[in-house]
C-alpha cells in the first residue's frame, strides 16, 4: 500500500515558536526546503498561515499544485485538531491561529495537523535512529520542552492529539517556578532554554551565592561558564540535571520505551553536560532506556509531519 | 475473528500483593470465581505459582482442561514478560516469581502476563465503563499506585509491559518521602494505602501539629477522622489532594485521556474526598478529563487479563 506513494509529492510544515519550515518531500526522500523566522508581530493568527502560504508558493509553482498528494503540519501545542487550530500556546503569543482551514482552501488538498513533538517521534521512527523501534519517545529540550511517544508500533496521540506534553510535567516543589502555563514546578520552567538563566538566579538566589546578572543572560552563557569550570555554574548544572532527571524518569514510567531521542538547541548544544546529569540522578526504577541525540538536524517534525499525512491519505484510501 | 471463541473458555489469574483471584470466563462472561489471600511466607517465588495452580483445579476438574483456550495472568509489576517472571517488586517481597512456564508446563496451554494496571484498563475497555473510550487510563489506589493506558484504540504496553508505572512518579521534592523502591518523592509513597499513615505524620511534624499515633494506624483511620471533622486530618486531605492532583497532572500530560477510571480501596473507600483533592489542586495546562470510579467490584485486571490472552490467542492464530 505504501509504496504506490512512493514517488508522490507532499508538504511538510513544522511551525514552530521561533522558526517556520516549509518542504516539499518525494515519497521517502526531503526535495527542498525553506526556512524562515516565525512571524511575532501583527494579527499573528492571520500572519503566520499566510506566511505558509507564501512560502508553499516559493517552493512549487501554482500549476505543481496538483502534483502533490496532501499537506501535513506539525506545531508547537496545544492544538485543537478537530477544529485545525493551534490554541493558546504558551511559547507562541496568541489566542489562537487558524491552519488546517485556509490550507485547504488555498491549495484544495487534504490537510493533517499534528503537534510538533509528536510528529518528532514519527519523524525518528521514519527516517532517523527510531527506524528499528516498536517503543521511542522523542524529547526536544529548546524554546520549550515537549515529547511523543510511539509504544508497540503506535503513535500515541490521546485526545486532541496531545498525549506527551511532557514539559508540564511537575518535577520540583522547592523551588516552586511558575510556568508560562501558570502551572507550578513544571519540568519547563526549569530546563527549557527560556528558562534556565532564571532557575539559575533562583539556585544562587537559594544558596546564597553572588552572580554577576550579565554573565547568566542565556542558556548558552550558562552552560559556558559551566564548561569553563566555573564553581557556581558546574554545581547549577547538577541541580539542573535533576530536574532532567526527574522528567526523564517520568517518562520512562509512564511509556517505558527502549530508546529516548533528545533532540532541540538546548540537548544538542550540551549533550555531555545533559546527559552526565540525567545519568546521574535517574531515579524510576525501571532500567534506564539507551538516551541519543537526534541525528536530523532539528528535521524530525518536518519528515514526521510529511510521513503523517502520508500515513492518513494511506488510511483514507483504504477505507474508501 | 472474536465471534468464533465467544464460547470458548479460559482461565484469569490476577495475583495481586494482597489478593489472588481465580476465575474462569465464558467468552465474555465470567463463570465461576475463587479468591484466596497472595502467600506471603515460605518460598515466595515457589508457593504462589503452586497456590495458583491449585486454585485452578479447584475451578475446573483436570478433564475439563482441554476445554480451556489459553490462561491470562494478571500480576503487580515489574514484569519480565520475555522470561513470563514477575521480577523485583516492591509491595511483595520476593526477587522472582517464575509464572508462565510453571502454569504451560502444568496444564499445556499458551499462558499470557500482563501487569494488572495494563490488565485492569483493558478489563474496563471490555466490560467495564471505557467501553466506547479511545482513550483511557485507569488507576488503582490501593497498597500501591500504579496505572495502565489505552490509546487511539491500542493499550500501551512499551518495553516488557511496563508503561504505566506512574505510582512512581516523582510528585514532590518538599517532603522527599523515600519510596519502597528506593526513590524520593514517588506519588505512591504518599498516597498509596500503605502510605498515607507515614506521610499523615511527615504532613504533622512539619506543620508542627501533634498527633495521637493510635489515631492515624491505617489510612482507614486518617479518612474516618477527616470525615468526623477533625482538623489536622481535614487540612491533611487537602495535602494528600495537592500530591493526588500532581499525579493525575502528570498522567494527563503523559496520555490526554478523555476519562480516567479510578480503582483500588483507597478510592473506592474514599471517593469524594478524593475528587474533590484532585479537582481542587489540578495543574496540567491540558484540560481535565472525566474521572469516574470502576464498577467492577475490583476485579477489572481479571477481567483484562481474560481479554489480553484472548486478544493473543486471536492474533496468533491469524498469524498461522
Amino acid at each position: 500500500m505504501i509504496s504506490m506513494y512512493d514517488e508522490k509529492n507532499i508538504i511538510a510544515v513544522d511551525l514552530g515558536a521561533t522558526n517556520l519550515r516549509v518542504a516539499l518531500f518525494g515519497g521517502r526522500k526531503l526535495k527542498k526546503i525553506i526556512k524562515s523566522k516565525t512571524p511575532d508581530t501583527g494579527n499573528i493568527g492571520i500572519v503566520v498561515t499566510d506566511r505558509i502560504i507564501d512560502l508553499i508558493y516559493e517552493l512549487i509553482r501554482p500549476k505543481e499544485v496538483q502534483k502533490i498528494l496532501s499537506i501535513g503540519v506539525s506545531s508547537a501545542g496545544p492544538l485543537d485538531i478537530s477544529k485545525g487550530l493551534v490554541v493558546n500556546s504558551p511559547n507562541m503569543k496568541y489566542e489562537y491561529i487558524d491552519i488546517v482551514q485556509p490550507l485547504k482552501d488555498e491549495f484544495q488538498k487534504d490537510v493533517y495537523l499534528i503537534n510538533d513533538c509528536r510528529a518528532g517521534v514519527l519523524g525518528e521512527i521514519y527516517a532517523g535512529s527510531g527506524q528499528k523501534c516498536e517503543n521511542l519517545v522523542y524529547i526536544t529540550i529548546s524554546t520549550g520542552i515537549g515529547g511523543g511517544a510511539y509504544a508497540n508500533g503506535n503513535l500515541i496521540l490521546g485526545r486532541d492529539g496531545n498525549a506527551g506534553e511532557i514539559g508540564h510535567f511537575c518535577v520540583d516543589t522547592s523551588y516552586n517556578l511558575p510556568c508560562l502555563c501558570k502551572g507550578k514546578g513544571h519540568w519547563e520552567a526549569y530546563s527549557s532554554g527560556a528558562n534556565i538563566p532564571r532557575f539559575f538566579r533562583a539556585f544562587c538566589n537559594q544558596k546564597g551565592y553572588p552572580f554577576d546578572e550579565e554573565k547568566c543572560q542565556s542558556a548558552e552563557n550558562i552552560f559556558g561558564n559551566a564548561k569553563q569550570g566555573e564553581k557556581e555554574y558546574v554545581l547549577f548544572l547538577d541541580e539542573l540535571g535533576k530536574i532532567n532527571a526527574r522528567g526523564i524518569s517520568n517518562v520512562v514510567l509512564a511509556y517505558s520505551p527502549e530508546k529516548i531521542i533528545l533532540d532541540g538547541s538546548v540537548a544538542l548544544s550540551n549533550r555531555d553536560e545533559i546527559l552526565t546529569g540525567i545519568k546521574k540522578h535517574y531515579d524510576s526504577y525501571l532500567k534506564m532506556p539507551k538516551i541519543e541525540f537526534s541525528s536530523l538536524n532539528g528535521l524530525s517534525p518536518l519528515y514526521g509531519a510529511a510521513y503523517y499525512s502520508f500515513q492518513k491519505v494511506c488510511i483514507k484510501d483504504e477505507s474508501i
